[in-house]
């Protein structure tokens, strides 16, 4: 018998992997990026098969992670984490660093950098799980903690995107009934849930400018679900 | 240009994994443990070729894995993280389970366990990256905080042993000198160094009962070290 529930209680970091070129470069939200060997430095990013980033990470070989801290912007989560790069150029108007293998670097709210070759790929179903050796790593700003998936749900409210390896239906979750006069409302960009029953004020209540915490998305875009 | 100090900021969980059966169990404390896909649940676990637990998972094609709490007696953490099974049964004194695939599931200390078939092994060089489907999961307390390594070295002071992924040499990290009258003392059972420039206490001061933070190792088992 599987608790979902319990998936909840491992650990993990948010992260911003990017990879590509000058030209085109693209990057999404990943929480399964870790190391697996020490010596030399090696490290695991799990990408799912449809993402754009995995694409191009399969052409240039490369990849890079921005280790992002705890007040990085939902717009900017929104656009890295729920938009696809087929669709957008998730790149503009942020802040790029080029280092040795031409992938582009994210430096905004970013604590640390890293770059990697791609060494071994692995295939694991629904993801590719690329094993990189580490070539360049760098600090930027220290003064903010790391973004983690725990802070992220808890603190942030955000759910993972149906791509990630740690996407949970909400049906297999153990959801009590409560006050059936409280309603459920959907952010049609990123899926985040605002569900009265958790929250202090009912939705129609909130103010016009309020934004999705997830995503950034408008209170227009959201559509109330059963 | 490789920072170490950099490699810190990526956020882990702390997690006992262990194999076996009812006769010959064995266990060891892992940071490299995260989900790989979401349809169907599959975990990956990277494991050091030299340890007793690899050979297990190896035999008995399963594994299982307690997230533990932050309150984990150190001593606990000494037993699975810094000796191996091939001299002690780790598994002695400890309230364990054992489920569909036979192998043992440590239960104290622990706020959630999963349990794993094998269905895909990866060399990574000096590690196994083993590649577990959940076929059983539960809650069991879950009243205190998972433990991080972010929370066991910043707060617990505990270092990585040698053999796990995360294991970075003290010389790469950039440490200035200090003062020269203090000194540095390592336990000689888990590697932990007490160093008096980050203390407030010189260590021949410390009472007779203090204990290694890491491991529960013995005042008498500290070296001084140059």
């Amino acid at each position: 018998m599987i608790n979902f529930e319990a998936l909840f209680k491992v650990s993990y970091g948010l992260y911003l992997v990017c990879s590509g070129d000058k030209n085109k470069g693209n990057g999404y939200i990943s929480n399964t990026f870790f190391q697996v060997t020490a010596e030399p430095a090696k490290f695991a990013a799990c990408c799912n098969k449809n993402n754009y980033t995995t694409e191009l990470i399969q052409k240039y070989g490369a990849f890079s992670v921005s280790i992002i801290n705890q007040d990085t912007p939902p717009e900017m989560i929104g656009t890295f984490g729920y938009k696809s790069g087929r669709d957008i150029d998730k790149m503009a108007g942020f802040n790029i660093k080029y280092s040795d293998t031409g992938v582009p670097i994210v430096l905004d709210s970013s604590i640390a950098w890293l770059e990697f070759k791609v060494v071994q790929t692995v295939d694991v179903g629904t993801h590719l799980m690329f094993i990189g050796e580490l070539i360049n790593a760098e600090l930027i700003d220290e003064s903010k903690d790391p973004l983690t998936y725990l802070y992220y749900r808890q603190v942030k409210k955000g759910v993972a995107p149906k791509n990630a390896p740690t996407y949970i239906d909400k049906s297999r979750l153990n959801v009590n009934s409560k006050d059936s006069s409280l309603k459920k409302y959907k952010c049609l960009a990123c899926g985040y849930i605002y569900d009265e029953a958790d929250e202090d004020i009912k939705f129609k209540d909130l103010p016009d400018d309020w934004l999705c915490p997830v995503c950034g998305s408008e209170k227009s875009d959201f559509v109330e679900i059963v």
